[in-house]
């Protein structure tokens, strides 16, 4: 009998994401991939896995606005979070150095990320669909001329060696993913509560709503505003606060939200994870 | 003596950049290309353009957060802003047509984002380093099975066919471009100001900072939050407001902030531009 969890995530193997799975769940699952977000979304609403991982947030590129409104549609919830750094590495076959390299594939964004990297060293570069299809296309080459450009998951996973770590033009790039639950669960230990909620477009709601956190003593992680697209002049906030489910305050707050917002989610109570300081 | 504008954008020719550019400024324009988003900044800071242009916020892929960073640190002002359509197409040489087109090349990018259309009509599909560039080798190609997917200033630009438009997975994939300026200025008509500022870590910090805007009347049109990266527990937020900089509402709310917040800076005043209803 298998009692392995079974994972769906969006992407690729040795892409960030199946990175940030492993680092979640461990190496002991059973997963799968898929394309879009909302066939992972769909995965875990069908009960064909148990959980699902997607990315929600990039430190430098932003919310990613379709997991929002995916999280909105949806039945499933927030049961974790994992953030991981991106650190694009330069990784070749055995024998393959710096000096060696000549032509790099990778995917166009992570060849955008390292161009500095790439420039300074007189590499050509050229796209591939994604990082783990360049490194894959390198261990068949078995070219010492030729490296690809991807995670250090990627490397172990096609049996090349790091060349050079840490290649992007920017560091700190942190990528937050979310662990996706048909079903709504949560502990003592968690300590993060993801919601949204929306208001009328009128001077001070927005202020008169986050009142009812503030005069609760709820501490505010995050908020991010969009224009809600079915309903004209209503706002939605995507908001982070600290706390738990059980806990009085808490409860008081969710209890007046109910009331005074004409849309409320509460999308997961979770142990957050931080990776700077 | 020429008298054209001079403009700085970060993309390629034929990009969603340059036909924001070009839909903002009108075609008798000089213009130059930066790979880096903050080159544009500093060509606008040097002198040397008279406005640069990059995007600042995608309705599928959220705010770009390194253009926010940019805008705390630099000198630039926002002037404007323009909204985009991102509408994908494809396109081939004369005589080309949806049966004939066997591949078809762009940007990962656009390829994922039109990965339906693809999958649906059985093409293969091979990344290049940008949607122009892609089309460049369509051109050169001169083959009726080969095709290119980008936006309609491509098809124009290389002289290609559009063969079938509007082919995204997802409509409604709008980009916001804002204008930048080495000097702040704004008109009677300028409605929207974006600005920036920060609050300290504590329950009802941020409740108590929107106090100022709703005690005001000031709308918030958009809200969005993030840690301060050089201070721990500080938070940075970036606001978009109705308003005009010489309305003494907004001037007796700027002065209220300049004295509770530890960092207010005023991006811009400018025309807003919406193009949903």
């Amino acid at each position: 009998m298998n009692n392995k969890l079974k994972i769906a995530y969006q992407g690729v193997p040795g892409s960030y994401s199946y990175q940030a799975m492993h680092e979640y769940f461990g190496s002991d699952i059973e997963f799968e991939n898929k394309e879009f977000f909302s066939e992972v979304f769909k995965e875990v609403e069908d009960g064909n896995v148990d959980f699902g991982i997607v990315p929600f947030e990039n430190s430098t590129t932003g919310g990613i606005y379709e997991v929002f409104d995916l999280l909105v549609s949806s039945s499933c919830s927030i049961v974790g979070e994992r953030c991981i750094e991106v650190k694009h590495n330069l990784m070749g076959i055995p024998g393959a150095t710096l000096e060696s390299i000549k032509t790099v594939y990778s995917h166009q964004q992570a060849i955008d990320q390292c161009s500095k990297f790439i420039r300074e060293n007189g590499f050509q570069s050229i796209p591939t669909t994604n990082t783990a299809v360049s490194a894959q296309l390198i261990k068949e080459m078995q070219d010492i001329n030729s490296g690809s450009i991807g995670s250090e998951y990627a490397a172990s996973l096609y049996g090349l060696k790091i060349i050079k770590s840490d290649i992007n033009n920017f560091f700190n790039n942190i990528t937050k993913f979310i662990i996706l639950s048909k079903k709504m669960s949560w502990d003592m230990d968690s300590d993060k509560i993801s919601m949204y909620f929306t208001t009328v477009h009128k001077p001070g709601a927005l202020y008169h709503t986050l009142g009812t956190f503030a005069k609760n003593g709820i501490n505010m992680l995050k908020l991010i505003s969009r224009p809600t697209r079915d309903t004209p002049w209503e706002y939605s906030y995507f908001v982070d606060i600290e706390g738990n489910l059980d806990h009085p305050d808490v409860k008081k707050t969710l209890e007046e939200l109910e009331v005074s917002c004409p849309h409320l989610k509460v999308f997961g109570n979770y142990k957050a994870h931080n990776i700077l300081g």
